[in-house]
């Protein structure tokens, strides 16, 4: 089993299919700069269980104790008892089980919207764990190898029907499909494990990037024959034609601006965390509003990263007119709301008697000059019915 | 099996033996603002599986819809499959199995402090959850209830030997013991799965405090004979005298002020977390400092709790002499770093290799005419010894 898929962590991008460069400033890999050392990495994690033959320099020893510690699977592994996970969907779907715990909820006692991205990057992080491919944690087929390419990830998007609680036992659905021609779509469905019930769904898009170059490139021949094998048709979340963000200029109504990225928003690519960013976007919503409304969906389109260094502005807009939105923006209130798995919502949510309340956001870097757009996201929300604990 | 022990989540208080009125305004239970109500709360938990005799009011057939997604176990039980959770050290004792996921650590790839901070509440929590009395998340002995006691934390100690890193699996034990004649103890061992090796150990000290009166309070015979059946006498940091900490006052060297809690830093108890309070204390240290140095141990004395409308000053002092650091002040030294933990820690830090830093820190409350302590702190730290990923 040779094929298998990069890293699908939240690498925000900048990009553009007309063969512009790419502005940012992604460092994917920690220990490797460049190719060779990426394909050295790699010819570790493809050479079995014996590493010494290949312990010659002091890195490569250093790195083989981490996989001691890591326990890195070198060949795939259909089950991972220590994480809970499983390889379903005849052999390239990935499906782990996950004990909401106690600091991944918030004030109502409900896992938050930050705590089910990080599952979701967990999640896709083990099943390429389970591939047997991974080498330092982020796995790049050979052919990608060959090709100095990377994935980078565009679009994500979320959809929360229920809300689960603390302590309440989740499985957690994960697998990639195509996505056009040049890109890979990585999906998640989180379902109640004591009723089968689906809480929530996601889907993401993923591009590759020339590591050298910084520039968005097509999937080579070699590449699609990799990693097709573990494609999937189906789709957490049914969108026609993707929603376009409006690009929110100063007239925004809610402006944080001098936000600054801390040691500990940075994540192991050192750089700021998709997490973070969200939580950027959230906090510029007044509380008002936020403490009578519940998140019910989110879409963020990345532009480009952020680094450690940056000064971030927090823009965001409400949705001018209520009605209009629960009426009129029938396509991406269709995607957000009327999706097939809150019509099967066994009666915790129904789509009719839900009022939609929608925000703008945009996150950008504050320059000199001219300002440079981190994401765009869109959220909706829904009233609470209820400020006990447990309702949503 | 009828003995169980309360809450043990992080709720800092202020308190005195002295008979002085507690100053905060904790607020345990979300649900039960009353006895009457945490009585009820009990009731259900304590009624086996049949809850049907108890759901009259709404209220208490929403909590068995909870208790039906929580999968709260009534009675004790040995083995906890979801969460990898086992009763250890002849059924008194609790270990869990964790793996470090991609979240939890930080820019080298090691779980953080405040991953690990996590980690020891999820599991103090989950061994309460295995004894079968939690009833809504904060279970306390009957003989509590009586007596309108509730558990608050007075005191942390956390010492990091070796930092796990991510995707290692790990063993973590945690158990109860006595604290003098009214407090417990809750203490915590890190090992490596793999290796057996121990990573971290810590220490927590609890109070009983009055919910109404909101005093410290003695532990009632009959409080004292329901939980010492879960003593034990094992400790996993040896310290003879707990080092008294100095407070910190406006001529601090490095001073952050106008800290401002977020939505996203309330925990379930509608508190700032308390990791939020070590991310105030470690970010006031200068970055220069961070950067070179990683967090051997840290000691937090907690004083009165800090809620959502608080406005929050973090102090910090450097040690004036490293030298005298190192040699003279022995108690603390030997408390941070020359424990028997490292002593046998074979070869992965030597007590006598390591030059040891150390910071005093202080959180308050600025008010108008006094400032309110919130915490006070002691961090330790050691040279990192290289900036590669995995180097400690």
């Amino acid at each position: 089993m040779a094929a298998a898929f990069s890293c699908p962590v939240f690498l925000p991008s900048t990009f553009s299919y007309n063969g512009n460069r790419y502005h940012g400033r992604i460092k994917i890999k920690i220990n490797a700069t460049s190719s060779t050392k990426v394909k050295t990495l790699n010819e570790i994690a493809g050479a079995g269980k014996g590493s010494s033959s290949l312990a010659t320099s002091t890195e490569i020893g250093h790195l083989s104790q981490e996989q001691i510690r890591q326990r890195i699977p070198t060949k795939k592994q259909l089950v991972d008892p220590y994480r809970q996970g499983l390889i379903i969907e005849r052999g390239v779907g990935y499906r782990q089980t996950v004990v909401v715990r106690s600091y991944e909820v918030g004030p109502y006692k409900t896992a938050t919207l930050e705590s089910l991205l990080n599952l979701f990057q967990e999640t896709a992080l083990n099943h390429v764990w389970m591939s047997g491919l991974l080498s330092n944690g982020f796995g790049a087929t050979h052919g990608m190898v060959r090709n100095n390419l990377i994935w980078v990830v565009s679009r994500m998007q979320v959809q929360v029907d229920h809300y689960p609680i603390w302590g309440e036992v989740l499985e957690i659905d994960t697998w990639v499909g195509a996505s056009g021609k040049n890109g890979m779509r990585r999906d998640w469905l989180i379902r109640s494990q004591a009723t089968g019930i689906t809480y929530a769904r996601a889907t993401s898009t993923w591009v590759m990037m020339n590591e050298k170059t910084r520039r968005l490139s097509k999937m080579p021949e070699e590449v699609r024959d990799e990693i097709s094998p573990w494609f999937i048709e189906k789709r957490a979340i049914n969108e026609d034609v993707p929603e376009k963000i409006v690009k929110l200029d100063d007239n925004a109504r809610y402006v944080n601006s001098d936000l600054k990225p801390k040691r500990s928003d940075l994540d192991m690519n050192h750089h700021v965390n998709n997490v973070k960013y969200v939580r950027w976007m959230l906090e510029t919503i007044p509380d008002k509003f936020l403490e009578s409304h519940q998140l019910s969906g989110i879409v963020l389109e990345y532009r480009r990263e952020c680094g450690s260094s940056d000064r971030v502005q927090s823009l965001c807009q409400p949705d001018e007119d209520e009605t209009l939105t629960n009426g009129v923006e029938q396509s991406l209130l269709k995607n957000m709301i009327l999706t097939p798995g809150i019509m099967e919502g066994n009666g915790y949510l129904g789509p009719l008697d839900v009022k939609s309340y929608g925000y703008t956001h945009l996150l950008q870097i504050k320059g000199d000059s001219k300002n440079e757009e981190i994401v765009r996201g869109r959220t909706r929300w829904r009233k609470k019915l209820s400020t006990l604990p447990y309702s949503s």
